[in-house]
């Protein structure tokens, strides 16, 4: 039994995507590029993927699509692709909640020159946008924040962040982590100021090794992956077609699904939610109630270890997760939960509960029944007794 | 019906790659990074396709593979990383027959800066070896060569290339382009002096949108998608499973099929091969008989336009090409065959056969029965009917 409560990590193929996928992994195999009839089906079904995605972006145009091969190589084609065509400009803003691996890709750059001021959050995980405000200069080349934070889920203005960039410096760009976002939100993004959007297809039911970026007609960056005219020169190599026509399809069933995620998922989640926090004496919401996308939980449990908890609901059947997938395996507490300031005794057991259209009522009730025992036993192992007594005297 | 006798563009996706590939596509679809146990068989998968890659290269080490998302991501990770890797070395060796991906990579490094030389082939498209041995010179950062041509099978002798490198500047890191080798050559790279290779999986048998990259152990590049602890940190990006676990068979499957490729596909490209040459009087092969990959035949059709014979072919069902995929749509005869001093007159009417596992005696005799008519027809059309003329009688 698998009881998959970690869909911020990665999603299952939905049925309806494989299903379309499919043909293009057996019998419709033609090189899209190719010159004869045979790969006219192949052609086509990129095109219609592309229109897709235009959809689903709320772009102007399918020629503000380029296909990518995940959320990471989004993220370094905007960066490094904004960072290219204005060699002059030298200075970066972003957050310090970004995802691990975009802020890697902005430690890299700080060793090779660039300034790099990262704007903080508070204790709801709310970003400081006054700080923001002040940091954008004449130089600010790029202002790179995400949608939506993988951990605390907590949703960053973006729109209104993408007006207040371009009221103060119309030449900097802002590329927008969409990953978390995706399927969660309704982008519309041809009625914002945001240049470049990327996503990443496993978070919502499309395969692993599928993304997009949304880059704004009048934004032009060189691409990242040189070579032959796929993507009209943007984005080198041989057309992933199976998983480009599931991205698609997967696009158009997430925002078929919005409403869902918006009232059931989220019920589904409260639900974990408050449960959790009344039954367990030494659980804290590590965010805010409110401005968070709906399938989103992270939850600090005082005085132990984060780890030890996962383990044991692996045993129980129960994958959840603390921190990001990404830097799993690493000792370090999350990054972004230091920025919100949470206290260091909920930190080490801090654990991130994400849902998805596959999560039923069944899940939840089993969950809420399970894990306060676990809870339990692992607090009778906590060499903190004195301050666990006193957090439970105190509720 | 569809006679694919292009098989250098792209191959049919193995049933038992599929068959593989098709449980990560459905249940295990865990992140491979998590850390519940639903997540061991991703990550044990991924574990075995390396392995699988580790043998399919010849490597010494696991270590030495990474995985990627196409050829084309494969070279770009590796020429940019050797470059950036030796900052001071602005020169790089390449040939003029290099895949047009490739070649544009390089026009891109020559407008920043880089001085690119670009060794030329003789008639039979063999490599000047005695001139790449003069251009390598203490500032030479990085040398290019293709195992074996695309577009005529040409096999360049790169094992004895990295010997001659080594020997005049032991500093100069040495890529090979694998991509049209696979599955056709054994690589056994231990047991020489290259330094990376790039494979991409569509060209054996595997998916469209995976590749990979070997890295000799002592050759230290930094990666082209930062980010993520996947792939050593050498390539951010969730693992794309199903795909990985498709390309350890595809490598497996291959090796296996070695030897039929060696004897029986070949059998029935030199069938084709002599069977056009003797029915059609205007036909004439575009490289060496020796040294070729087993699969593939360029022959030049002389005083007729290739796009013309490719629509005729396509309405019998016969899938072919004329230069590459990712140059086509494109007008320009082929830099390959122009490089090889292919004569005007056979330049526009070149054609590739390619062949696979998949080719079939009934559809090599099928195209050698039509192939004569469709060539007549279009004869009949040309302007040049004196010079046909010639030709007939001549032969």
């Amino acid at each position: 039994m698998v009881i998959y409560l970690d869909n911020n990590a990665t999603t299952k193929v939905d049925k309806r995507v494989l299903d379309e996928m499919l043909p293009y992994l057996e019998d419709e195999y033609a090189n899209p590029s190719s010159m004869y009839q045979f790969s006219v089906k192949s052609s086509k079904a990129i095109a219609q993927a592309r229109a897709q995605m235009k959809d689903f972006f709320g772009a102007k145009s399918e020629r503000e699509v380029i296909f990518t091969s995940c959320g990471s190589e989004s993220a370094n084609m905007a960066i490094k692709g904004v960072l290219a065509a204005n060699k002059n400009k030298r200075h970066i803003i972003t957050t310090k909640v970004e995802h691990a691996c975009v802020l890697n890709l902005y430690q890299t750059l700080e060793k090779q020159g660039y300034e790099v001021d990262y704007i903080g959050v508070n204790s709801s995980g709310e970003l400081d946008i006054e700080e923001l405000k002040e940091k954008i200069k004449p130089d600010t080349a790029l202002v790179s924040i995400m949608w939506a934070n993988n951990e605390t889920g907590v949703i960053f203005p973006v729109k209104e962040i993408a007006d207040i960039i371009k009221s103060k410096n119309p030449e900097t760009k802002f590329f927008v982590d969409g990953v978390q976002a995706s399927g969660k939100l309704d982008f519309d993004l041809k009625s914002t100021n945001i240049d470049l959007l990327g996503v990443s297809g496993h978070k919502f039911h499309a395969p692993k090794g599928i993304g997009a970026l949304y880059v704004k007609s009048d934004v032009i960056i060189p691409p990242l992956i040189v070579g032959g005219h796929q993507e009209r020169g943007m984005r080198a190599g041989t057309e992933n077609v199976p998983y480009i026509v599931g991205l698609g399809v997967a696009a158009t069933l997430a925002q078929d699904a919005l409403k869902y995620e918006l009232t059931e998922i989220k019920r589904l989640r409260d639900k974990l939610e408050t449960g959790i926090l009344k039954r367990v004496f030494n659980a804290r919401l590590n965010s805010s109630i409110s401005n968070r996308v709906p399938n989103t939980s992270n939850i600090g449990f005082e005085y132990i270890e984060g780890e030890l908890i996962l383990l044991h609901l692996s045993d129980l059947g129960i994958c959840a997760s603390s921190g990001s997938a990404c830097t799993s395996g690493s000792l370090e507490p999350s990054h972004v939960l230091r920025a919100m300031g949470v206290p260091f005794t909920a930190l080490h057991g801090s654990i991130r509960f994400s849902l998805s259209r596959y999560t039923t009522e069944e899940e939840i009730d089993y969950t809420l029944d399970k894990l306060p025992g676990v809870i339990d036993k692992i607090v009778n192992l906590s060499p903190y007794q004195d301050e666990l007594n006193h957090l439970r005297n105190s509720k």
